[in-house]
């Protein structure tokens, strides 16, 4: 079968024909209907310095987001069944560590990575442990599918930030995930959601979704913010998913008094935080998200999309077949919302 | 003044012309341009047996959802001022008990009740402390703002549900306060709303805010709930607004096991509970309303109302002068939603 | 293998000479080195008319509380090994329903139940399936063991009440439950414990742990929680053990404003509740218990236990040979703590 | 009367005899009993660098942590009555803020500061707004009263860790709020507690205190919660007193996955924070944390005080009159628990 093979710690990846995945009893295999490029795949591709920090093993097939049918499932695998319409759950929690046992095995201490550590999903097939596969709701399309692995990012960034009915939502960063964020926001319960980027596309973007989006090279966060805050004094919830270091300029500056930040957004180097100041004085809340919580994270997600709350499909620009890979990995950078691969 | 006093424990009340409130230290004359009828005032007009319960100061002005202007202000009052535009909270906290300290004030032990134990506001003008007047987010009429006191027992009865995003919530009552609960859960993230009602009338305005109203006198309330539910099993949030008894023949077999219930309607006679099976076994989570968190409650319900994520005044059918109080008590009975006194 | 089995539906059980288990892929072996008897176990033997509500599997080897050494394991197990020391969830979560998706498992929708619908423990050996095995922590004995399924349920119904610090907190029912909920209480925050039983035998129990108790049939409960709660007005908490049908005459009234029942005893007849005062305009908080959480509970209990906070052998008061299970069964009902059989 | 003043922003303090304070109509006087030395009374008397950061009103009276006798009101005043005895919040809520209005007026946006902006209380008497006097529980001592509000720090410090019974905690820092927090966290349901500090006196104060100490200065912090964390892989939670620089190497190493930290200590120096490691894809929760929740954290205190859940006093090493206060304020640089002032 066709996969986009990446064979060591290099720039660039190939366009291959492999034996197709074979499986063992704990495992499905699923044809893939759609995938979508995650920021993950963007620095293994051109193997960035971030690349570093993951546990790769080479050769590796790309991709970790996407949707399809299940083709056939191993000896011992039970409620997945062929025919099924699923997503893949990245995370593949280890099920015998602290972390599995109370319920957070979404950061578990020995967790398997698809797309990283574990083969991913840019190909005509792909395995997975069957633990980690997600039904998809009824209505809920491939390429909504795709992204429900992205989405759940932003699910559970807005989960995790605990928002109260009226609250003022800042989403930095209008990537795919801060898009999503941004309708997840407003169907939670935000009164009044703030997006914030620096490309005026992803700005519109953002617009089009329901925010009063703040371009932040051209307009002065703070003092937008504040405006919107009135009384408030800012906003009740900052998500941080843009990982660009230079919002920690004025991340802290857009919370009101005892405000709940969200970080999600990886950053290249350290951050300088007053801890008095920023975080004490202020009465911050801060919470770290890696992953999605399995499942609630996505059982939250698969009924609003289920259900027309937010629209998944808006946020998706592109869409390639795989041998169009080089220029899908060049569109990345250019004006875009999310890209698709169409593996067939 | 023009006020409509009940002056004794009988049926009815008179349009009476009485003096203008005096201030105290502590208190603020309101100019009322906006009242509504209560559930508590219909008991109190008819003095029908469940007016015994409460702690009626006579003569009572009736009337205590309002919106007005504040036209003077007490000597030692901060906070308002001349001019501002004000809805009033009914529960007057005490301030000293231990329930006031702990930020509980709305079950303060020692509560004083707008028209009840202290004088209402179907009237030209009405008086009330300044610790429970609520100034209204710039936008909001005096119509909107007069529901903001029944909106927010249908605010605080979704806030204590604690939905999660893409819940399954069931609305049981579609009077004005359930009406308006249906449009406060969609807003904060429910994926389905379900209204039941026994009245078409309702269950027809239920259906045009969202919801997918059953009318239990005519289909299967929890075999539709079942259905909505699918995998779950029941809803994860039931919201108890009618006070029916009969509601509770069904009213746990609506919910999901560890699924959460709010009771908020005020029952005729006690209800028989299977512990064991109804509670325990199922793992439900029951929380009893009683008032609107001070001012949690309001700050939520007013950036929703202001910021257009829900619309109260959609509940609204039928408006009166106070000359017509004769006409609007009995309509109460006949469809309608929300039914408004304008005073002028 | 000696084991105290019941083959019918009718009162009584029969220590048999029966085949040591066989293990299916997934299960594990234990030799059980302490049991203890529990309510359920009791209402088998005398066959009483609350065994008809279980779905008892004949025929059933009694048993559920206990602990022992890992024999052998199946072919799949992993996390589990020979020798390890362990005690055993009653609870077996099927793994592919909603509730166990979302962490709920303590209360799938279609569980097993060891002692119930799946062999027990009053045996020389016992078989289990792997996933509800839980691993002692260093230091804790067989006997303490043997306890944690029911210290589970006094820890849930705890962690369930929600204490903060410096909670009065009310413990209806002082069988080993209550005992060691007692402990429990005051060992996460409760500055007061006040238990609640009609035998003194157990009232003294609880007093030697810490609680101040009542006996109700000497005492005046209502009248002793209030004088102890003070401006409160009340208990914070009430976590009701018994069971005791008689006790919902006064359960709500040892609430304050805005306090937080459990229920955990089941009822055997239908309790009449007022809605509207009890719950509603008290602004109670209620939560049934049934199951611990799988693995929260079991993990804080286990930290409690290792570490000394609290003694759960204080609440064992005899201990027997499976021989003399006749013995047994009688001494539950005279003065008793918890009743352990030791089977070699 | 005698009063500790300091009239301008240089080094020292005189003792001076000024006139009593004179009441507003919403004040109190107290006879002060005990006083106790802040770290920020330090900071002033010093007149150091960290100074500067305070909206101090010269001439100032320093102190804010004391206890003492009502002495008398003012006209307006209610709840609070002459002869009780009582303790003081240091913060002084507007009451006015959209904080105040929520229930965070701990953290109001127009805060009165006793002993900063407002007149402090080393002297014979000091007078304060009514709205910030809590009357002491029965059976609490002057000295204790004098050290609730530093204990609510300590207190509310672990409220907001939300502490889950049978959890690792580290606190950082034994100082006189890292010392009540041992007690406070053991008292609330901490399996283990270790401290931590670079003076050995101060770890030998924590031993006694039930935790289980390292000197950071001997020992390897990392190490040591380590190896008492076991399966979980790192502490539960950690609560940040200390305010030293040098913690922030190994701060976030102590924490297990998806653990909680709060922080107190005001740092005097930015701290770099690897966002993506030591914040996103650890799940850490962090939570800053200034003043005490108003009255939540004090009712928390008060009764685990007085039913002797904790003793403050056991952290008092030194007491002095007024008139020695340049010894007081030497002997805080050496080895010291709390130091306190008795007026008389």
């Amino acid at each position: 079968m066709k996969a986009l093979v990446k064979t060591a710690p290099v720039p660039g990846a190939t366009l291959s024909d492999i034996d197709e995945p074979k499986l063992t009893a704990d495992e499905v295999l699923i044809a893939v209907k759609a995938g979508a490029i995650c920021g993950t795949d963007i620095h293994f591709y051109h193997w960035d310095p971030a690349s570093a920090n993951f546990p790769v093993h080479f050769p590796l097939i790309l991709g970790h987001e996407y949707a399809g049918d299940v083709m056939s499932v191993g000896d011992r695998v039970t409620g997945v069944a062929v025919g099924d319409r699923v997503s893949v759950e990245t995370h593949i929690p280890c099920g015998a560590c602290y972390q599995c046992g109370i319920g957070e095995g979404h950061n578990c201490q020995d967790m398997g990575l698809v797309g990283i550590s574990y083969p991913g999903a840019f190909a005509r097939y792909a395995k997975v442990p069957a633990k980690v596969v997600y039904r998809l709701p009824a209505g809920v399309s491939y390429e909504e599918g795709a992204l429900f692995e992205p989405a759940g990012v932003a699910m559970r960034g807005v989960d995790e930030a605990r928002i109260a009915p009226g609250d003022l939502v800042v989403i930095v960063g209008c990537g795919p995930i801060g898009l999503m964020a941004v309708q997840i926001a407003r169907a939670v319960g935000a009164a009044q959601v703030i997006a914030v980027d620096i490309n005026e596309f992803r700005c519109d973007m953002a617009r089009r979704m329901g925010a009063a989006a703040v371009n932040a090279q051209r307009g002065n966060v703070v003092e937008t913010v504040r405006q919107a805050a009135g009384r408030k004094g800012g906003a009740d919830v900052v998500v941080e998913l843009s990982g660009a270091p230079e919002v920690y300029d004025y991340l802290f500056d857009l919370l009101r008094l005892e405000g709940r930040l969200v970080t999600v957004g990886h950053v290249s180097r350290p951050i300088s935080v007053n801890i008095s100041r920023q975080i004490n004085l202020k009465g911050v809340a801060l919470k770290g998200v890696f992953g999605r919580r399995i499942w609630e994270t996505w059982e939250h997600l698969g009924a609003l999309v289920a259900h027309k709350r937010i629209d998944l499909s808006a946020v998706i620009t592109h869409r390639y077949p795989l041998e169009d890979f080089q220029t899908a990995f060049q569109q990345v950078h250019k004006d875009a919302g999310k890209i698709l691969f169409i593996p067939e």
